[in-house]
């Protein structure tokens, strides 16, 4: 119930924050609309079609896709007070990285899956969201070249598996992980963390 | 039986004027088939994937891959004659698109999923295609910037489910949607209809 | 078991040309890590995908995921010596190829698909891969303008189909079509042998 609420802020927050990106490419309201759509549900799409997990969850719930589109579209409608509530959204935006995590963890647990696999699960519902809005934008993908998304969606993954082999209440293995990831995240944000780069010149292929 | 001939013109259709677009970017001719492959069952094979729908129409009709990616060669032969056909080609895109979209919708009522769905269905399988060859080709996808590509495949598709509610002969059911997405979509090309666009210019991210 | 060998020696040597890949691409270590799985792994899943072949490989054995992901890190910190060892990576790259499509090939086969879904599967086994990574460094994908990969790919595929109707020894069955194919790869190269190309000029979308 607690995640159902967050996961519902998180795609509003994802959907939203991916409308803007659309304005940027001056797309038109259907553009708006598919990329906030690919950007909040495609991580776990991707996840679902890659572990066969079907139904897929907005073929299930298609209330989904209109909470994501309306968002999008409400934003295009206020993108100039958008430009104001810039740190909310990066706090959004973080909190729907973590949840989305959390969700896709969950539900490789269900599946008995492979701890590698649980893991990536985690990741790939919380990054690939990301990854397909940069490609249709024709961008080469952010979370590829700066950002801390993928070793924060690993950390709260990571925390979140830990926690499901103590016995705590399920409230707290569940916001814990969230909690610290979350913090962590804010934090790279502000300190401009940045993982090491592989810089590789020569024209061999 | 009708809307098989009207499949197998609109797979043809596509893979022409994919293969015009792979000759825009230089492509060899495997890519020129790859290409149109890509783009006339792409948009099936994403709304099959996404749907569960297995197996998926050329694993079953391996015979539609062969048509395509001889229209796909055809075109390569005779380009210089297809610039004289290009109202012909604007004609049998868009009768594409409407068959396209009217298959996808079918597809999802037979399986029983919920409205939102079925009108989705539609619209992936009328535009997935051309948004995979923009990715190809490594251009922002048509379908998100101009032309009302899923506006008319929304409208179709919308008809369609509309006119299943009315006691009609099949064929009206089947054509009669079919026939005022077309005009809708040939009157959006000559007159420039273009959906609005949302604009937004800000380095916030 | 020949089989299993030769495809670890694939997924490390596909893992270490993407590696350098998205070094060219300043890719964090990240990055460079998603780059060389998606390479090494992304073409069978996408065959698995479409095929409705489940689970996926990297599901049931999360360690080639481990190896394709240590791989790329012993690349990024040894590159400087990767220079000279060009040749002998065109070669493993080649023989990736080769392997891929011949493991695609025999899943088709497993499943009892008709021959013309048996050789794509082979062919988007050998070459998806390669396609993702493109994509995913913002790239025209490299096989649809130049190189003969899928030829090559094609090439191995259509042999390994004929030999399986000859009584030979399994081994033979599988090197030869390898060993061919490989050969002709390296002639390829060697000889900057290409696809003719297909240059169209004219703006009439």
């Amino acid at each position: 119930m607690l995640l159902l609420v967050l996961y519902i802020i998180a795609i509003t927050a994802e959907a939203m924050t991916a409308a803007l990106a659309a304005g940027r490419r001056d797309m038109d309201w259907v553009g708006v609309c598919t990329i906030a759509c690919v950007t909040a549900l495609g991580g776990g799409s991707v996840r679902d079609v890659l572990l066969g997990h079907y139904p897929l969850t907005w073929v299930q719930h298609p209330e989904y896709l209109w909470i994501t589109a309306g968002a999008a579209i409400l934003t295009a409608l206020i993108a100039p007070i958008m430009r104001r509530l810039h740190s909310l959204f990066l706090l959004l935006d973080a909190m729907g990285l973590v949840v989305f995590t959390v969700i896709g963890c969950q539900i490789a647990l269900e599946m008995k899956l492979p701890i590698t696999v649980v893991l990536l699960s985690g990741m790939i519902t919380g990054c690939a969201g990301g990854v397909l809005r940069d490609i249709l934008c024709n961008d080469i993908p952010l979370l590829l070249r700066k950002e801390m998304y993928a070793s924060v969606s690993m950390l709260t993954g990571a925390l979140y598996l830990g926690a499901q082999h103590l016995d705590w209440h399920p409230y707290v293995t569940l916001l814990g992980p969230m909690i610290i990831g979350l913090s962590f995240r804010m934090l790279a944000l502000h300190r401009n963390w940045q993982m090491p780069r592989f810089v590789y010149r020569d024209e061999w292929r």
